[in-house]
């Protein structure tokens, strides 16, 4: 099984092309979960727990656990979603030369797909594209503000450099493992990249914190595996933080006091990924 | 003092601008030290006694620390550099937006430098571009074979693609805190880069193992900080690994059998370190 495969089963099982961004940033916890002095790990737990039926893979950023006891939280979480049955995306957004780009693909052995940056090259990629059981997700058309400073440069022969991206990626793609990272915050562009390889699952990111647009998302995201549906649409603060303002309201006693405000966030934050994957389901 | 006026006195005082890059692949020690069961953090130490006095910088790739023990390895060796009073760049070509950035950024608390990967634009680099005090290398044209795959483009102005993350690169350098990572390898380019942005100190790998042009690297590589040189140009695997020929003749017993060959293998790393300072400052 390769892991497209994997995932179109799940996506089928599910109804749902939902990635859950696990960005796991503790600073940012309201109030009243800080003072409950979760770990991390146990954070991401409840996130689980919360949305597992809804998720069609968990999305880490490797970001936020570079730290001392991040690469054992990041293990623990792998573990607990892999025990859910949900496949984990890491996103890394790694590239290296030579030797340093094959130590950074041994992550590989932990997690079933993850982000790569395509601005060193191809032999910069292949210790991760030679995995064929892996996804490897390459940056193309970033949903950021500054996506267009590099990625949207013309080059001489009139393409722009996400879509020679697109391109090298198709090219790259000897063990169809490959799939492609285009921003939800540019639908044009989105549909465009689509046009072109017809057959690369996306992974869209910027759909709920940074707004982007979920009809372009899931019409041009998603392609089609052995018949069934494949790609991904993330969401991550929309996700694992909405459920602040509903907790604070219990912390006031404005929801009659009788479950606590950490239960009331999780729970927001198991409506919050229904919720998305209802609204990418009306699309497709 | 920001860390190129820290660099520009380092290497003042040493006469050097090495960087050794601490890849510290634990997978390919010989034998005879992976028996010793020596430590990462431990190496690390053993290689820092052996080759400071030769190093203006040390350069340790994060790819070689992500797993459990990996941060506090990481930790440790970047207290013992600076114990020493050398600086530490973290090599970790790092990228992501918005909020993800800023965590990454975090680790600057701890590194006096770090490269990072341009494809996602001004943004994604603001959070290590802001602090001021830092260095932030950031990838223009790498010495892989790959690396002209995206960088070598040729763009509709014209330009190759690393030219205009040249120029972009000193448009961003608000602070005077940005350095370019430009390879030995490909020393034409090298010079065109330094034609273009003058003042901007960079970092050159790709001189040991690698075989690029250790004249031109120094030639292009450095520029005048206040009167003084900085640049860096790194070997990393021609240093740290330099030891495994002579370390295996002391267990044959063929040197006398004397020193004992973990001895002499840091012995010959600090030898490797010495005659590159030498053969670069050949053409300083």
């Amino acid at each position: 099984m390769s892991f497209f495969d994997d995932l179109a089963a799940r996506i089928a099982e599910t109804d749902s092309v939902v990635s859950v961004g696990l960005d796991a940033d503790m600073d940012r916890l309201p109030e009243f979960l800080a003072d409950a002095d979760l770990p991390r790990w146990a954070f991401n737990r409840r996130i689980i727990d919360a949305t597992h039926e809804h998720a069609a893979c968990y999305k880490p950023n490797a970001a936020f656990y570079e730290d001392t006891d991040g690469w054992r939280s990041l293990r623990e979480t792998v573990a607990y979603a892999h025990g859910k049955g949900v496949p984990v995306l890491l996103d890394a957004k790694r590239a290296d030369i030579g030797n340093t780009a094959r130590k950074y693909a041994d992550v590989l052995d932990e997690v079933d797909a993850i982000t790569v940056n395509p601005y060193l090259g191809h032999d910069s990629l292949r210790p991760f594209l030679d995995r064929a059981e892996k996804g490897v997700f390459v940056l193309c058309r970033t949903s950021n503000p500054g996506g267009s400073d590099l990625q949207g440069l013309e080059l001489a022969s009139g393409e722009r450099l996400y879509e020679r991206v697109a391109g090298l990626a198709a090219l790259w793609n000897e063990h169809d493992n490959v799939g492609l990272v285009v921003g939800a915050t540019a639908p044009e562009e989105l549909g465009e990249v689509r046009e072109s390889v017809p057959e690369i699952p996306f992974l869209v990111p910027g759909v709920g914190a940074q707004g982007g647009d979920a009809e372009a998302a899931v019409e041009h995201g998603l392609t089609e595996w052995d018949g069934r549906d494949v790609g991904l649409v993330n969401s991550s603060r929309g996700i694992i933080f909405a459920g602040e303002e509903v907790g604070r309201n219990v912390v006031s006693g404005a929801s009659g006091g009788r479950e606590t405000s950490e239960d009331a966030y999780f729970e927001a934050v198991g409506e919050a990924a229904k919720n998305l994957q209802k609204q990418l389901n009306r699309h497709r």
